[in-house]
């Protein structure tokens, strides 16, 4: 299965592993300077774009820094990045959800603001713009004192569906205001998507690891997941996605291709492509998750899969909650040819989203501070992803492996040894630190060695001794029991 | 079937109908002194509560007055109201509901403030509490302005639960705050009790007509409906109901045994027990439709057919869509037996209720106005409604039956003759008044005599030109083609 993803690997990644490798095993020390893109445009063969590329993208991860006017150097000291995970092989057969109470269980700990915060996927709250949104909430109820009197627009607000459609063209496609439809979050929108496009019964291919959020959707609906190998950065393997379409009857895929939960890996375009042409091959609707696109860390906003898509069975979900306000429970769809049913379906369930947090959502977008916003959280994600990845490096067994997140706040690890997620998970919960084991990421409870880490949060002396615990009893030590207290949050 | 309705009917009921009778035939004279309480008890062989349960009656449905130390007084001329609908005899077999697109139709144009709002079942905005819930709203974001920075708890905030338990005596049940889930209006609240106690292709016992918002659930969901004959004053033929149980494997049933929607009966409290008992008997779960509750006329606020619950079998669910705010989309659900799976599927499929209304609501309901609020409310829209009927009986057709809501704004009226309500909808569109069809309280599209009349807009010069046109439509009259103007609003 590796040879396979690896395949498919384009020609500058190939290049950052390769130099990723001499890092790792020492060839290459920390403060060195790398090749010069012209030296290695020599070496390699390549064109600038992709020597640029190589390096921007192990700039990316963290390898390496770019110096004005002097080139890139090591940055890491290589001891102190742990290998990345590798991609698992799950059974290729239709399963149906069992996750239980486990699942709420850990989300309910992962909120509880007495934990140190590593489980929920949540922002830290001092890094949301609330002060803004807080100031057009206030001049709402001044100008607007009905606000709150009627019922929205079913379909949404309309200013609010005029900014999303503005915004569309850095997703690639350019929707109308009436190809969108507000939904209460993303989940919501997952939620009625896969009643348009399913049944009870039916079966939805996914990445593996993926949400949990969605499989639990899967299993309050009866349906069943086929989980497709993926890689840590390749994304799901497609040979083997075009073999399950063809043996199962698969409904419709649900992808995160930008900055996917729990691995953070970005697919690179052309795999996009190749993503949607399979899809329009066999007809298959792909409900494609982009909450945390805007989160990448590349300076270009990724493009979606929709963008290639030409059959309109891409149904394409957006979501507020991981950039300006969870609270709100906004977010959005893009359905394609099932945007009428999916209208209606969510109409019928809730009549209308809130129209206060719309008329706020509508308001910062308008405002133009929204694309300032992100640039200034992305590269504060991307900061505290590898002082928390450092971290595990250092207090985590040796043998630990972590992503490379190419966006957002998560990092997934994977431990070695015999000690088994939950448990880590329940005695980290006892010790007061709040993490998700990698069982609930997937329809079969794979994943029993690894977990998802949340890296939302600013870096503080509480993240570094909750992490510092993680460690030991990663390490199945079980010295100093008390609970890590959180200062502050 | 109503020969069977009337064996149920309490003395107190009988009694009013026959002076109701009197009343209309001319016998007793509007101002005329109906006989003193004293006298009502011996002539009828009743204790004085009955009496006055009868003279009560008779006020609530505006055909009395009582004039402080001097009695009872005729209020309404006989020829100002039009006679009450019959019950109907619908085919009491499981159908599929396919109301199709009209239903969204006539919702759309039933919010489309350009019109005259005799469609969406709304209070008018101007008779809501929006200065004191803006107050509310300001000072939450001024002590708390992170409060949108987290996810809501997932079954929704303690303190919005801990008030709604506050107030749930006066629904003669005992609630904890636990046993309350926040959801995102009644309609939420309704399509995740479907999904916790039926699947697709079950069977669910119905009023008839019903709320067509249940009917579309139904249809999502692909579940079943089966009508149960319903009395315009007694509510479901609990014979027939047993009978349907007892041959059809019915999973559920639905009922809004307070302020029916739509029409607006308030069952007496012996027979909601009966219905809780029959239930028990058969262990069928009750999805209970309060929305209106609060909104009931008389004096006490009436019970729920919870309260009579044992078996943990009922449903609950209540908004504040209806009294407060119709954008907050606030409703909650206390499910019985039910909670965890009602809870799981909520968390599931929507994360978490936004936050800044359920802290608005909460605010208010602590603040002790709701109460003061809800009793001016209840006597506008008992006002409004009177209004309006009258209005049916000047305009419409000889032969135009009206109810008597003993709550709400909710007007159900059948006009004789061969006309369409689908066609005299459309029509009415085109002349700017907005109406609802009857057809689509039916999942056979019964009721095609029909129509919907919601009163929930203060009386204006617009109503009553609306009104006016209405009554010359369903006397098939096509003179004066114009568009009615809404004056304001």
């Amino acid at each position: 299965m590796e040879a396979v993803a690896k395949e498919r690997i384009p020609r500058y990644l190939g290049i950052a592993r390769g130099i990723e490798k001499q890092i790792r095993e020492g060839t290459l020390k920390v403060g060195e300077r790398v090749a010069s893109l012209r030296d290695l445009r020599r070496r390699e063969k390549v064109s600038v774009s992709t020597a640029i590329q190589a390096y921007l993208h192990l700039e990316r991860v963290g390898l390496l820094e770019a110096r004005p006017r002097s080139g890139f150097f090591v940055r890491i000291p290589h001891a102190e990045m742990a290998p990345e995970p590798r991609a698992g092989r799950p059974p290729c057969r239709p399963t149906p959800v069992g996750l239980g109470a486990i699942v709420q269980e850990s989300v309910a700990a992962a909120s509880d603001p007495g934990m140190v915060p590593l489980g929920a996927a949540c922002p830290g709250p001092s890094l949301l713009p609330n002060r803004s949104l807080n100031r057009i909430v206030r001049s709402i109820l001044r100008e607007n004192p009905l606000h709150s009197a009627r019922y929205a627009h079913p379909a949404g607000l309309p200013e609010l569906r005029r900014q999303i459609a503005r915004r569309s063209p850095e997703l690639g496609c350019n929707l109308s205001p009436e190809e969108i439809l507000v939904t209460r979050g993303a989940m919501d929108a997952l939620g009625v998507c896969l009643r348009a496009v399913a049944r009870p019964g039916d079966v939805v291919a996914v990445e593996s690891p993926t949400y949990y959020g969605f499989l639990q959707a899967l299993e309050t609906l009866g349906m069943r997941a086929l989980e497709i190998p993926t890689h840590p950065r390749g994304g799901m393997d497609l040979d083997r996605l075009e073999q399950a379409i063809r043996r199962h009857r698969v409904r419709a895929c649900f992808a995160m291709p930008s900055v996917q939960n729990p691995l953070g890996y970005v697919l690179p375009e052309a795999w996009k492509r190749d993503l949607a042409e399979l899809l329009m091959r066999h007809e298959v609707p792909l409900l494609e998750d982009d909450v945390y696109g805007d989160l990448a860390y590349a300076e270009a906003r990724p493009r979606t899969v929709k963008s290639f898509d030409r059959k309109e069975l891409v149904l394409l979900c957006g979501s507020f909650s991981k950039t300006l306000a969870p609270g709100y429970r906004s977010g959005w769809v893009s359905a394609g040819r099932f945007q009428r049913r999916v209208e209606r379906i969510a109409a019928v369930m809730s009549v209308a989203a809130p129209s206060l947090p719309q008329m706020a959502v509508a308001a910062f977008l308008e405002s133009g501070g929204y694309r300032r916003h992100l640039r200034r959280l992305r590269s504060l994600f991307e900061i505290q992803v590898h002082r928390v990845a450092r971290a595990v490096a250092r207090q985590f067994p040796e043998g630990t492996r972590v992503t490379r997140p190419a966006g957002g706040y998560l990092l997934w690890v994977e431990i070695p040894g015999r000690q088994d997620a939950r448990e880590l998970y329940g005695k980290a919960l006892a010790r007061g630190v709040s993490i998700l084991p990698g069982t609930i990421f997937s329809p079969s409870a794979r994943f029993r060695r690894a977990i998802r880490l949340s890296c939302g949060y600013p870096w503080s002396g509480t993240l570094e001794e909750g992490l510092r615990v993680l460690g030991e009893l990663a390490r199945g030590g079980i010295s100093g029991a008390g609970r890590v207290r959180r200062a502050g949050a």
